[in-house]
């Protein structure tokens, strides 16, 4: 029997029609905080309490297991204690509950015993069909549903569009603070805890369909499923949903941490950026752009430009935008004539028409000018979304609202802006009720509040926006097979040679020589310096034991690099040499690195880097997971911090960037071809001089079998 | 007649006696707000108003000039038009008044016109020996004495340790709105305007010496007075006061936003990070951070450590604030054995003793964990503060707050701890009434929101608080003296060869040439390769027009070199040629840049950057206003990106990192001693191969008079 995690069957999980609290007992605070939110949302009518001796509890009265219910039941709440739990997940499947939430900790958290106890538990659960939701967790709430099968205290009362994945229980109850305090609706929260069996790619699987949700805020410490997750983000940029992640782990202090406390391992922290990336998954590093970056996609939308028209009264904040513009990458274009003309129109004399445009003082005797700027700046052609900076009240001083006129001309502008409009919060302010009812009344539906959260949060929607997934990432180029018993150990530079040449890899001109005469004779037809190299599948560092001669020139040198690399042999005893390669020398230009690694989590990841001492002194390279298209081996390429020596510098020709990046893309592509036994595969230099493109040496390894 | 702005004259001007209101008017809602703030905070008893007819305003009674009000007053707030001002200053003086707070705008800020009439402005108060704030602003509140001389609404009604000034009067109203979200207590709060005669930088000093400021937040759009700037800095470091700055203009359009709406030059943004680092002053990027951390720094004050000991009760927190530690470079340091032992007895057999430190779920049953854990955190000897995330409710939902006895137990901890504790809230939450009501029942007196935030503020203070100034600023070592006559154009390279050998600057050897057998025989005696260079004070660019010959080997070569580069000089018709410069050729090792330039507003930068292919590709580079000490010398070695060149790569020997600083710090100290005159000191490449350091070629150049 095969238990599957759909998004069908997790239906009947989220949006259950009716609770088993198991376990529930007055002096639990879990029992009493569970029961607490069901009665508050209104779901009290569909909970039933399970008491192990029967009791009245919390008021009402119990039964002592799930089979004397009678009416058919979603979900049970279990928080029984961890030993009484095989018990209890038997009792509820005998009463027809399919699925289970575990509050009780105990399990993979705490070590050995606790681990094996949950290897028990998962299958104790699939052999009675059940869908198990934690355990070591504080279970989820959908919000419009109405039904909140968790003990966080404090939840939202109102819906919204985002979803709120998270893997810490303890930061939970936060989040939602946050997510109240700055007025970002949720749809569904799930506290996922140790994924047992249902994981954070299952739920983002399950919300990349529910119509409720539009953007997902995900905090993670670790994927414990890479492929759901691949799958599931990349169903979600198809749909339009903006994914989220606050990724735990990229320092080495919190991969110790977050060990520490889940169990989980915690992956290399670039390549997680680099999946992201892959996936248009937005990163970010705060809980707080987590959940703003999150409202703003599933509030905006995609936007159909990335550049941000402002409209501010506070040249300051013009100012500040404009800065954290600039370190975020958002872009604040210069505006077309027209939109200039237009705002000619309204803006006082002494005023200065630009983007970010200050209104000045005048918008104080005239609010109107914010309607005005809005729908001027909103029908731009540079311009994707208009944000509005303003201040708005958190507390009623009293007072009819005194610049209530300002939210008015916004909410005016908003209506009849030929885009979306977002305002933004000068400073970082709760959306109060109070803030809600001035917001009402100028008809402002959305608010991101402080210069800096909301820079990000738009850069961040921009950058979403403007992916275009353009290559499907299953489109594979040259298939090279290599047969079985030839995937093994470390290839010969011949070997991989062959290799790359056979997947349409430039390579540097090369021969074997196996004598002295055949080494002159190389060395002269090649007329310039060559490299010789000892070739043997049994000499890994050829350079150490002095295998290798560069810059030889004449037939004679040649004849006497030929012995020397020859006898260099003898000092690996019983190595069996296939020869010596002879291949010209290059110089100018610039050295590539171009290597594929297998991670173990994410598969095949391709690394750019420029060679040399650019690469030992600056660590400057590039991670992307294969495949690549060329357009991003091209963006790999002016990724790297030295790109400019691609552009040419002190003389050197400008080198062909799209050339270089269909080769990079070659590369991959055979990569991925080669499939999960490939080790690695590394070409170090590629050589580039202008259009001249050559791989100079390759390393191919395989992985042990 | 002189007009100091010092100190003690401005405490006249903030803390005022008594106000006059100057053109008091019921119409105008500057004038409103202005008496509405003045009466708010018990001060209208000591404010008279001035109204041109004489007419009941604000429902008191006026007098129509200064004359008539028969008191002595302090300050005249002027809200008259641009055109009337002149005339209320001479009513103002002639009634003794010797402070005014300027409203109006119509000044520098419209273009010429107003330019001439802010100079006329300046011109007329020094006559009358009056100190002027602003015009162009919002007036400032003293929070302490309680004495709102603003038109700002919604002023925070508590007194705190912070002072705020800011260059934006549309924002200071959003960064008070912050203050209060946040709980940040403000001392003072001064709005610049133009800064016709008042800058920000002389109120800086004035709050200095101010008992009721304890740290200072600055917006700034540009730095009017440097000197007064840099003195006020320096004797807030040495009073243990943290500066902290939101400097707009980082980038090339805020910077033309700026100077769209205030007219002030925005200076170079990399020499402002120097400068500001120099002196002390914390630079942050947004309003939150700048506020958050001038309030972190008043009440923590100067760290007697900068390691940070983090308790939490939720992992989650725990992983992100390790990233962000990373981030900003804030210490989480391992703890000691006897704080490992401490906590050992603290926490469950599952948890983790380390740094940050999850108490785990145990702590729900047991709050006093958390005070047993600051309390042993605190005593740790590489922790100078201990930061305690949880959450605090901001709106009460009724009940008794749930986790009131976590607050209390953190309360405890403050109480009993070694150092200094802060509260760090999980999210960005508004600290209202409840919240307050909260914290002090626990008796917890500060709370920083927001993890991120959190870090910010704890990073920045910590950086301030390790400031040494371990080298006193005026400390200059050679003293050279350049002939009035001597200091103009450009030199010649033996020129600056003798003036950098005069202040002990390592120089490669090098004899000037004047015939074709002087070249030969200093090949000879060089023995290797040598460079031969033209020496003319009229070629500027000598490889420009064939001036330089590199690499020559040999003693024929080195007539023939010497030949051609003394023709070369024919291309420069009139050109006085000396003769031509021989020096040895150097190679291995690194090449430095090391130069100085005058900023116009700073004075002389020293910018150290790594030569040849690096700095042209990387602009990697570092700056520092001068003098500086070796030991900054070194870090900023250690600051370039490429430093790592300095350690040795593929065999080099490793620089002799503090020989080199030193070498930097004399160039940097001669060019000090030459003065202002000299618009640039170059020496690129400096030579760096081991313990052997040498300026290979050297630039001069003075400012034309």
């Amino acid at each position: 029997m095969t238990l599957e995690i759909t998004p069908s069957r997790l239906d009947s999980l989220f949006r259950p029609r009716s609770v088993a609290l198991v376990g529930a007992a007055d002096k639990s605070v879990f029992s009493q905080l569970a029961y607490r939110n069901l009665d508050d949302f209104g779901f009290a009518d569909r909970t039933y309490l399970v008491n192990r001796r029967g009791a009245v509890t919390h008021g009402r009265s119990t039964v002592t297991s799930c089979g004397q219910i009678g009416d058919p039941v979603d979900v049970a709440f279990m928080m029984v204690p961890q030993a009484a739990t095989l018990d209890a997940l038997s009792d509820a499947a005998a009463a027809g509950i399919r699925n289970a939430v575990i509050l009780s900790s105990g399990y993979g958290e705490t070590g050995e015993d606790g681990r094996a106890a949950e290897i028990e538990l998962v299958a104790h659960a699939r052999s009675l069909d059940m869908l198990l939701l934690g355990p070591n967790h504080l279970g989820f709430a959908n919000f419009t549903t109405r039904t909140p099968v968790t003990s966080i205290p404090g939840l939202p009362s109102e819906a919204g569009p985002v979803a709120l994945l998270s893997q810490s229980g303890g930061s939970s109850s936060a989040m939602l603070d946050f997510a109240s305090v700055a007025g970002v609706g949720l749809s569904l929260m799930v506290t996922l805890g140790n994924e047992a069996m249902i994981t954070a790619a299952h739920v983002l699987d399950y919300v990349v369909d529910d119509p409720n949700t539009r953007a997902v805020a995900m905090f993670l410490e670790s994927v414990r499923e890479p492929d759901v997750f691949r799958q599931a983000a990349r169903r979600a940029l198809a749909a339009g949903k903006a994914v989220v992640a606050l990724k735990a782990g990229s320092s080495a202090l919190s991969a110790r941490t977050a060990a520490a406390h889940t169990g989980a391992l915690v992956g290399n922290d670039r390549v997680i950026d680099a999946v992201f990336r892959d996936l248009g998954v937005i990163r970010v590093d705060s809980i707080e752009d987590m959940l703003l970056t999150a409202g703003a996609a599933a509030y905006l939308g995609r936007l159909a430009r990335p550049g941000v028209g402002v409209v501010s009264i506070s040249g300051g904040a013009c100012d500040i935008l404009a800065d954290r513009a600039q370190d975020f990458g958002m872009s604040l274009p210069e505006l077309a004539p027209e939109t200039t003309r237009a705002l000619t129109e309204i803006m006082p004399a002494y005023g200065t028409v630009q983007n970010p445009l200050d209104v000045t003082g005048s918008a104080i005797n005239n609010p109107s000018m914010f309607t005005g700027a809005i729908t001027a700046m909103s029908a731009d052609p540079s311009v994707g979304v208009v944000a509005v900076v303003n201040s708005l009240p958190w507390e009623s001083d009293g007072r009819p609202y005194a610049t209530q006129a300002f939210v008015d001309a916004i909410g005016d502008g908003v209506a009849t802006a030929r885009g979306p409009v977002v305002h933004v919060n000068q400073v970082q302010q709760p959306i109060t009720k109070y803030t809600r009812q001035v917001m009402d009344a100028g008809r402002v539906p959305y608010v991101l509040p402080g210069l800096r959260q909301a820079v990000t949060a738009l850069s961040n929607v921009a950058w979403w926006s403007g992916l275009t997934g353009d290559r499907a990432p299953d489109a594979v180029g040259p298939v090279v097979t290599v047969a079985a018993e030839r995937r093994r150990g470390a290839w010969t530079e011949i070997e991989a040679r062959a290799l790359l040449a056979d997947a349409s890899i430039p390579m540097v001109p090369g021969h074997l020589a196996t004598s002295e005469d055949d080494a002159a004779k190389l060395a002269a037809e090649f007329g310039g310096p060559v490299a010789l190299k000892i070739v043997s599948k049994n000499i890994l560092h050829k350079s150490d034991i002095g295998g290798v001669r560069l810059g030889v020139v004449g037939e004679q040198a040649a004849r006497q690099a030929y012995a020397d690399v020859a006898a260099s042999a003898l000092k690996v005893p019983g190595a069996i040499v296939d020869g010596v390669l002879v291949t010209p020398m290059r110089s100018g230009g610039v050295e590539l690195l171009v290597g594929v690694v297998q991670d173990p989590q994410w598969g095949p990841m391709l690394a750019v880097a420029v060679g040399g001492i650019f690469v030992e002194v600056l660590g400057d390279s590039v991670l992307a997971p294969l495949p690549v298209s060329t357009a991003r081996a091209a963006e790999m390429l002016r990724g790297m911090r030295a790109s400019a020596l691609l552009d040419g510098v002190r003389g050197g020709r400008p080198a062909d960037v799209d050339e270089v990046a269909s080769v990079i893309t070659r590369i991959g592509d055979l990569a991925v071809a080669l499939g999960g036994e490939l080790e690695s595969l590394e070409v170090n230099p590629l050589w580039v001089n202008g259009g001249m493109i050559e791989a100079l040496d390759a390393v191919v390894t395989w992985s042990p079998k």
